[in-house]
């Protein structure tokens, strides 16, 4: 039994708010259980200079904290004057993954911006951010549709992320909050597409290591868990979802 | 008229939620017309460098925005490697306003840090987090005093924060949006106790002045202003107002 | 009685210096009692990005200290590596106030600078380098009629500062030493113009309040000692002075 | 076919030089096709705050490249001033996959601390870098054994590294250079133990996705490379490998 | 004939004031033709930490420019967030050459800084921050005599130091100004000690090279020119001058 | 004697191995006794800022030492997030030195980088540095030549370096190992040309100093060594010692 009593194979609740902040193309606050993020999207109409000049737009993701989601204070980044090492590892996570479902041929030489900022910690930010990423970008991309700037939606599947570990009983379990999280010997973060293809598989022992079988176990468990998130962002993006069903079917 | 259609003396909508986020001692999320801050309050066991060994605490609070609260998004200062003036100044006016109404020496050698996160941006975010800081601190000491850490709730009085300013056609404004601020000569936050003094005034003109008259025109207004900040703070704090006035009585 | 045997409405000895140092367009020492602060104007043929394109000049200042200008020796911001916000602060006032008086249109595309360094603190810089670079600018400025690059001095009013401020006895004094900065419950900075208007006001009380009959005392003796600060800088800005009476009355 | 004719699961000829640096406790010089790496194990007698008083000791890594290992000179992350996301991923990866085979109870207070410094790069860095720091590593704790520091090695298995990933035309193969690694859909680096368990599992596909199949393709082509790799450090490691196969057989 | 009528072997005008700055221990503005430098020296009664606990003093020395001390502005190193290579060498040559004559022994566990602040600058602003860096020392350990803390002056000899340089032309020349310098072909710090030996010798030809008869007639000149500014030391020193005779006598 | 049986006048053995990294167009390895420096000369097709459009070209050096280069392990200067002054001032020493031997004229506007970086240190890594440096670069600018770029080899003359001292016992010694190097009362790099010139003095006593004669028999012992490098290097250079000669006799 979990701690909060959930079955092995049990998701937190899902919740997501469109519209949470006013100023972004694409806003939405995700709720996985008690970890809270806001995904801000936002269009900018310019390429970072690695890019120019080849007519492709970029997508891009920046992550933090506030100081007080988790337990402890945190010192902010910017008193430190550096970004740590676990904030780099995971803003690229999440712009890797978003870049994987989308053809960067289509929206011109634009940049969209993710900004994920975790309100309140409770195990699972990064996969939260990126489940909630992607619905923040086909918002902001749908408003691209909307007023005539592109033509379709330059996204070529769905996208959601859940994290998968072992605890030290040996038993697999879907989506770890905090608790679960620091007891756990293996910890895996899965990033699927619509089709069951894997676009990241992060998978880590600290002190510990794992089998083939538990792989296995683990990739059938986070499997599951995201197709129930790809049920509630479809809730979330309205229209958008059938825009999607047609490219998905027209790459096929 | 205001763009808004608000009064000149009127105030924009306020609310408060307490408790918007699990973790910290005290937690508020305050919105002022489409402005909104959260303003999360930690107790920290220890006191900075320069106040150790004298059997005090101390206050001091941070602030930053998120990259999208406003119209354009900004580069994280976390990027960019440094705190910009801007916010220095802002942190720095809301730990001294809150020190004014403070008793340093009943809550030991502790820090009240106060994280204020604009959420979004619409005119008044340092007003307002001083106005939502004030409310967490008190609760976050409240916290203190219902588990025994200490005896008695270091507030000396209340306090609340709010703009005026002197628009293109010479009227003077109470609690300006970010709209009539862009395009107001003058522009003044003021802080003031529940005994009507003054904490902080700092008026500006960017390319303009003002006279003595309309000083005192807007300093009324700002009086009139941080009066139903003080009742809607009142209602949030519930059985601690209580203690407030009682510690107001005894240093009267 | 004041520390320095002062009278309660009474400046410290006011000294200026022109052509101090001999590359800056224009160089001021000033001297307010025991401080001295160097003001260094220079012009720079082009303005801060984002100002470009729009045919007006910019106005801004720097600020800092000798490390050992004070009674301890603090750590260069250089070798921190960061600019504290105590400085920022300080800087950004000089610029905005500087600013209130300059015609931005009447000097082409071009940055002024100018460049307050504290060689001996005794209290008061901030007002003493605001009162020192408007006249710095003001000869920076008339060296630019003189060589024929801009038509008029650009200057549409007199500028001086100082503080006032509330001792703990309740007394307030203009023009606090640092002793006496020390020791005030508040402490207001004031900027004001030739036609006795504000351009800034900076009250501030660190662990205390002020009433609005203390801030009508101090506003006086403000007024009263700027009129002072006004007769020295004429003195020393010689034939510049009658270029801005005629500036004062074609814009009156 | 590959570029450099082997076959889809063939490695590229390994070689380790052991004390190629005189002053570590433990250093090799790991090449892999045209891959070189200084790995230098030091041994400090300390260990980082967050782990004082506890009686175990810390493993953590270092890894940076030359400015010209690259066929692009880059600039050196002491001039940038910060170390970059890429850098900082594997320096942690690094530290996280020799932990893994470490018993931090058996060596004190102290920290080994590994510098991974590519010299040459063609593919598969971050890879030889962890084989050849496993190596620097055992010989740095086998000098604590000759010295009489510790009692016996504190390695709990083997423990090494290799890419594998899949090409444009769908082949999965080993150890990709940086030819193929430029080419390739997906990148996938797989950390392994001696008794074949994973410690780390980074599977990525950047503009691309992976099937189930496709993965267990490539953990099988993993798999072999590194029992490869044991038996060249095994080489190279000599009487220690015994050491290394008592404290297997006892844990087991 | 040089650019300002002077000889070949001619230093130009040195003048230097004592007390120029109240608060430290010992201040010193010395000018040197047009180079106008402030020397502070300051007295912290603790010793870096790795000098710590051996009962030894440290010296050590800061060196910085205003922004328009030269010609054209340059940006303030406290913006850019970090200081130039030019400066740190400058300092660390300043640091040295002062160590070169003081008894570390004979202070105690204190520091002596020495903060050369170049106000204007015409050239050779280094040897003169090292001549006027020297008396300020002195004075301040004087102090330290004066007030009863240490015994003797903790100096051994004299210090001074010059430029010397070949120009275009072929001709050695004593004592550099700004435009000689930018048009020499090398350029030559000489610091020296009374007893006539070398302390410091920089010689550097940017693109360019000298021959050993140059080297010896450039030698020749910083000789003659140092044996002057012991003289306009030891006026200024006043009977400090007497007890490093007696030093001197005593260590030969 | 000296601690390795040296003659007071003998380098230590000296080897250079050409093309030790495959992708610089001009890669050393250099030996002095114990330390090990590598050499990477890269061409890049801009000049820095401040030599643009003088149709001129630039070299420029940086250099750093692997963490574990010395007995004890240094922080990585990345880490810390700043370079050294210690670095500072060595890479401008080689960067300088290079430039003197080098017609900036005639490579067009192209920037020569060489990276210096120190494998294993045991004293004399800057001089050391120079003289790989220096091959480094005749073979980067060979590649120029060799295909078509430049016409000719625009290096004027042969360039190389060492260092003397004095030792605690008065006698003067040619090239110090790192152990002579902590003992030795003065250090003095030399850098000279094929033409028995100077380029570089930097003569150093660290609370110590040294006579006239003394720096005589330095510079001696100093010109012996120089020419040893010279003919070392001329073997690795091979061909284009054809081509430096002819340059030489050229411009004499």
């Amino acid at each position: 039994m979990r701690t909060d009593e959930r079955k092995e194979d049990e998701l937190r609740p899902i919740h997501m708010e469109a519209g949470y902040v006013k100023h972004p193309e694409g806003s939405i606050l995700i709720t996985v259980g008690e970890t809270k993020v806001i995904c801000n999207a936002s269009i900018e109409d310019r390429v970072p200079p690695f890019m120019r000049g080849q007519g492709k737009g970029w997508v891009t993701a920046e992550y933090a904290m506030l100081p007080r989601a988790t337990q402890q204070r945190n010192i902010r980044e910017s008193s430190k004057g550096k970004v740590s090492g676990r904030t780099m590892e995971i803003q690229r996570l999440i712009g890797r993954a978003l870049r994987a479902v989308v053809d960067l041929e289509k929206f011109g030489e634009r940049t969209l911006w993710v900004d994920c900022d975790v309100i309140q910690a409770d195990g699972g930010t990064r996969t939260a951010s990126i489940t909630g990423a992607y619905v923040a970008m086909v918002l902001a991309f749908g408003k691209l549709v909307e007023n005539g700037t592109i033509k379709e939606l330059p996204i070529k599947d769905y996208l959601a992320a859940t994290s998968v570990g072992v605890l030290s009983n040996g038993s697999e379990i879907l989506d770890l909050c905090y608790e679960e999280d620091s007891e756990a010997q293996v910890d895996m973060n899965v990033v699927m597409t619509g089709n069951g293809e894997f676009v990241e598989l992060q998978g880590t022992g600290e002190e510990a290591t794992f089998s083939y079988t538990q792989l296995q176990k683990m990739l059938e468990l986070a499997q599951s868990g995201v197709k129930e998130l790809f049920d509630k962002q479809k809730e979330i993006m309205g229209e958008w979802t059938a825009h999607i069903d047609r490219n998905r079917n027209q790459s096929s």
